[in-house]
């Protein structure tokens, strides 16, 4: 690693720019937000499995890897929760920078979170998505028994029974989970992908 | 999104193994470790680049995409090194989930730092790499003029003046940028890959 290498050598790094027009997509997040049990894992894991069935790179975060691993020193007070989406936002930056889309799936409750992660992206890069399912829906799906141990209190603070949710002001998708099929959320979720002329079919 | 749609619906999610087979190589953390003005940086952009253009997925983790973003809560006490560390090592796990090559550039000076990366991955996906070079030849580089900061005091515990390297003690990988030209140590690193059947040519 002498001077007169360096001096010979191309010191260009490999850009997003690079990497989309290998992958022949581009890439961006798909931040999903709402209620516990509105269905955002499964839009999730859902929109993943379509975009692999085209080729194209994505990947899910959500509780299951990023609660254990990254972010298992945090709790569910205000500010571990602010640091949780801080956080999620960055990894999805350097997801979206490495040429893939990065796929949130967490209740995110707060605009001001939310637009925290909105500003760490540029314009077409941000996708937020608001999964949209009536609390009284949610609590009747309640898949992991999370609204029970809320009401009788075993569970603090949580997000539509002791603790606020924020819907989006502008979110680019609204997903119905209530009165959509789950085959046609995914569907609409990849046609917005299609018409922004983020991937192609 | 009805209980009769659920019924009929393949919850499967996309599994690493599915990426690698897409991606028709395997995925793994490439580790980087060595003093300041070793080479990681500079070797692990060259090596990354190789990879692009045999179409293989990797996205290299520094300084610069780390310390401005999700580490940047963090400074340099000793505490803080181990949580730079650790989230490093979370992050390059979702990489390789997500079927890339994750490849790090921080000195990482410490055994037992290391080890925390190592165990969070399976036996074949952490490389440890190390960046060797002579601490008096890195501080003739000194490319950042970090080594002058050091010695004069206005940076206090840096590593190889005022703070500890502790050396792998059983690498992956030794790579001797003293005595190496840059060429020869990126092809190293790539044969590495290629002899443990990780990508092929």
């Amino acid at each position: 690693m002498t001077v007169n290498n360096n001096l010979t050598w191309h010191d260009t790094v490999v850009t997003k720019e690079m990497r989309q027009k290998r992958n022949q997509h581009k890439s961006a997040v798909l931040f999903f937000t709402g209620l516990s049990g509105s269905g955002k894992s499964t839009l999730a894991n859902d929109v993943s499995r379509k975009l692999h069935e085209l080729n194209v790179q994505s990947y899910v975060l959500d509780g299951d890897n990023i609660r254990q691993g990254l972010n298992k020193d945090l709790g569910f007070k205000e500010e571990d929760r602010k640091e949780n989406i801080r956080r999620i936002g960055e990894v999805s930056k350097l997801l979206v920078d490495s040429g893939q889309f990065a796929i949130t799936a967490f209740i995110s409750p707060y605009q001001s979170d939310r637009q925290v992660v909105r500003e760490l992206l540029l314009k077409d890069e941000f996708i937020e998505v608001y999964v949209k399912c009536p609390l009284n829906e949610c609590e009747l799906r309640d898949p992991k028994g999370l609204y029970k141990k809320a009401r009788s209190g075993e569970i603090p603070h949580f997000t539509g029974v002791s603790s606020p949710y924020e819907e989006p002001v502008n979110p680019e998708l609204i997903i119905d989970t209530y009165n959509e099929t789950r085959e046609r959320c995914a569907e609409i979720v990849l046609s917005y992908l299609v018409d922004h002329q983020l991937i192609t079919t």
